[in-house]
C-alpha cells in the first residue's frame, strides 16, 4: 500500500502526474451542491485522469454502494487534466462525496490538500459553490470573493458580482479555508458562488458558475447533460409548486437526490 | 498487565489462537441488533471460545452491572471457531456491547481490528446487519453489499438479495467501515443485512442472515433461542397493536431490551 | 511550577502525603450530587487534608467566582486522612467541581487518578453516587455493584442491596470507570448508589450512603449539616408540591443549588 | 512563512514589539459583544499596532469577506500600545473573530496566549466582557472578579462592584480562563464585566467598562463613537418596542450585527 492508513488522513496514488503550474479547482458537496456539480461535469467534459484517493476519519464512517452491489469508503479525489492548446493550464481537481465533519477535520483536510497542491507548484485557487437565497431563483448569478482586490478586479471583467456585504457570513468550508490558508501560502485564489435557492441541488446554478468559469480557463465545453438535470428539476419542482397549490402535504421526495 | 492502557483503544488477551486462514464476521450493536443477535447465536452455537477484550476510550465511559452485582467494562471481545470439518474454515469473531461513538472512533477501531485481523492472515470478512425498512416485515430477505463483482455473484448464488439503489445512503458504523478499509488493504468482504422493521430488536432477521450464512460456512446449527425470542418479540408486539386499536397511549417498555 | 500546563490534565500538588494503603474514596457531582455530598461530608469531618489540584481540558473551561470575588479554575482535588485508630485505614478522596466534558474525557481522567492511586497503593475503591428512580423517595436504600462476587456478598452483609437487573443501564461516569478500569488494574472497588429522585440535590440519600460507608470505614461522624440541609430542601419541596396543588407554573428556582 | 501550519494553533508575526511590563487587555466576542467592542475602541483610540495573527483549527472553518471582496482567514490578533507618559503601562491586546469552538480549544488558546504574554513578561491581565442580565438595562454597572483579595479591594476602589453569589455561574469563556490558567502562572488579573441585557450588541455597556479601565490605565480617550452606535441600537430597540406594542411579528434583523 501506498499509504499511511493510521493517519488521519490517508491519500492513495494510482498515478503521479506531470503538472505544469496547475491551476487547482474544487468541487465539493456543500449549498445546492453547485460546487460539486459545476466541478464534476467539467471533469466529466475534459477527460480529466483520476489519480488519488483520498480518506479521512474526518469524513462519516461509511461505505457507499454501487448500483452493482460492490462497496466503495467514503472518500475525496483528485483529478488531472493536462492542457491540450496553448492559451490552457494544467488543472488539478478536488471533488468528493463528502467535506470534514469537525472544525478541525475541515481545517486539516483543507491544510492536507494545499500541500499536495504546492507539491504540484499549484499558485492559483478556484473554489466552487452555491450562494443561498433562501427563494427561487430566476437567472442565477454568480458571486465572488477572492485573495486580493487586483483578483477582484480581474473577475469582474469576466462577469463576477461582487456586491457589498455579500456573502455576509463569510464562506464556511473548504471553498472558504482552501483560498484563507492559500492566503497564508501565498496562493491566490477565488470563490465562485452561484446563486440557488439553497432547497435543493441546482443544476442551473453550476451551469452559471461554468459559464464564466470556462471562459476564465479557455476550455470550452457543452453543458447538455446540465441542462437535462436542470430540466428534470424544474419538472419536480413545479409539480411541487402545484402540490403546494393544492394544499396536499407530501413533497416528491426524490427531489434531494439529483445530482 | 498485557495492554497499555494510555492507548485510546487496549486490548486485553487471554489466549492467542493458532488459526488458519480464518474467516472474520462482524455482528455489533446496529439497527435491530440483527447482526449482533446473528453473531453471538453463531458463537453460543458454535461454542467459539473467546481470547480478547477491546477496551476503548471511544465506547461509552460506563460499566455494566451483571445479575451477580458484578461491574465489567464496556468491551467489543473477539471469539474464535476452530474448524471442525474439512470443509469449514476457522472463523473469527467480533461482538460487543457497542460501536465507536464517534466517527474518529469508528474508523480508529475498524483500523484496529484489521490489523489484528491481518496478524491471523485474515483475507475474508462477513459483516452483519439489519436493513431498516420502517414498517413492519412479514418475511425478512437478506440483502447483501460487497467488495467485487464476483462476490455479488456469488452471494447471489447463495440467497442473498442484491437490489439497485439499497441500501441508497450507504452502509454506515463497523459493517461499512471493515468493508471499505479491509478493501484498502486487499481482503474480500459481504455485508448481509436482514430486512427488519427497525423498530425492535428481531431475531428473526437474525435467523434470515445465519441460514445464509452458515449454508456458505457449511456449519450446522439450530435457531431455537432465536424463535424463542422472535415469539416473544411476536407476542409484544401484537399486544402492541391491540393497544394502538384501543388508542391508549402506553407502551410495553421492555420491548426493546430482549435480545 | 509543579505542573506541565499543556498536557491535557495537568496536577498541581501541595504536598506528597505519606499514605499507608489507602482506600480510594470518589465522590464527584452526578445524579442528586449523592457522591458529592457525601465525600465532601466525610471529608469535613475528618478533617482530611487536601494535597493537590487537578486542572484538565476536559472540564469546561470555566473560573468559579468565590463570595469574596477571587477566582479560580475548575478543578477536581485530592485529600487524604491518615487513620486515627488501628482498625482505620488510611483514606485517599477524589472529589470536585465537574467531571470531564465528553467520555474520551471521562477515560482519561479515571485512568490518570487510576495512576495517582497505584503510586499510593490503593487496592480498594468506593465510589459513591445517586441512582435516581423519577419519583420521590421515603427511605433511601443503597444499591451496590462491585469488582467480583467476594465484595458483593460482603456488602450485602453491611446493609448495601443488590438487585437483580438494577442499575439496568449500568454505572456511567467516573463512578463506573474508576471500578472497571480499575479491575483491569487488579484493584478491588465498590459502588454505592443511594436511591434519589433525580430531580434535587439530595443530601438524606448522602447521609443513607454515608451510614453504611463509615461501617465498613470505622469511622464515627455526625451527620448535622447533611440533617439541615436535608430539612431545607423538604421545606422547598413541600413549597413546590403547594405550588403544583394551586397550578402554579413557577418554580423555586434555588432549588438546585442547595448543596 | 513565519508559523508551521499543522499546529492546532498557528502565528504569523508581522513585527515583534519591544515591550516594558505590558499588561494584557482581552476583549473577544461574548454576551453583548462588550469585551469586543470596549477593547477594539480603546485599540483604535490608541492607535495600537497590529503585530501578530492567530490562526486555530478550534476557530470555525470559514474566511470573511470585506467590503472590497477581499477574504481573510478568521483569527484573533494581538496589538500593543506603547506608553506615551510616565504614569502609564505598555498594553498587550488581545482581540479577534471568534473564541474557541470547544472546550478543548479554549483551554488550548488559552494557554498559548498566557504563554506569548509570558515571553513579554506580562505580570497583569485585564479581561473584558458583558454580563448578561436578561432584561433591558438602564445603567450598566461595572461588576467584577479577581484574581486575589488585595486586587478585588483595589478594584473596589475604583467603582467595580464586587457582589455576593455574581456571577453565580462562574466566568466562562476565554476571560474566565486567561484568569484561571494565569493565576496559575503567578500572573494577577481582574475581569470587568459591563451589565447588559444579553439580547443585542452593547455600545453602553462597553463604555461603562472602559470609563472604568481608561482610569486604572491612566489614558485618556474620547467615546465618540461608541455613543453613535448605542444611539442607533436605542433607535432599533424602541422601534422593536413600537412593532411589539403593535404585536407584529417581525424584527429588525440588523438588529445583532451592529458594532
Amino acid at each position: 500500500m501506498e499509504f499511511e492508513i493510521m493517519e488521519k488522513i490517508f491519500i492513495e496514488y494510482s498515478s503521479e502526474p506531470d503538472l505544469n503550474d496547475p491551476i487547482l479547482i474544487e468541487g465539493l458537496p456543500g449549498v445546492g451542491n453547485v460546487g460539486k456539480l459545476a466541478a464534476e461535469h467539467l471533469i466529466d467534459k475534459l477527460d480529466a485522469v483520476k489519480f488519488a484517493d483520498i480518506y479521512s476519519k474526518f469524513f462519516p464512517p461509511q461505505v457507499l454502494v454501487g448500483n452493482d452491489g460492490v462497496v466503495r469508503l467514503v472518500s475525496n479525489e483528485l483529478y488531472y487534466y493536462k492542457a491540450k492548446e496553448s492559451e490552457q493550464r494544467d488543472l488539478l481537481f478536488l471533488v468528493g462525496d463528502y467535506q470534514g465533519l469537525t472544525p478541525e477535520g475541515q481545517y486539516e483536510i483543507s491544510i492536507k490538500i494545499l500541500e499536495i497542491a504546492e507539491k504540484f507548484n499549484v499558485k492559483k485557487i478556484f473554489t466552487l459553490g452555491g450562494y443561498g437565497l433562501g427563494r427561487m431563483v430566476e437567472t442565477a448569478r454568480v458571486l465572488g470573493a477572492a485573495t486580493s482586490a487586483e483578483l477582484v478586479k480581474e473577475m469582474k471583467d469576466h462577469g463576477v458580482v461582487f456586491q457589498e456585504g455579500e456573502p455576509g457570513s463569510g464562506i464556511v468550508g473548504a471553498s472558504g479555508l482552501l483560498l484563507g490558508i492559500g492566503q497564508l501560502k501565498d496562493m491566490e485564489g477565488v470563490c465562485l458562488m452561484g446563486e440557488t435557492s439553497g432547497y435543493f441541488v441546482d443544476p442551473k446554478s453550476a451551469q452559471a458558475v461554468l459559464e464564466i468559469l470556462t471562459k476564465i480557463l479557455k476550455v470550452d465545453i457543452d453543458f447538455k447533460e446540465l441542462e437535462t438535470k436542470a430540466s428534470q428539476i424544474d419538472k419536480i419542482t413545479s409539480q411541487l409548486r402545484d402540490i403546494e397549490a393544492k394544499g396536499a402535504e407530501t413533497t416528491p421526495d426524490d427531489l434531494h437526490y439529483i445530482g
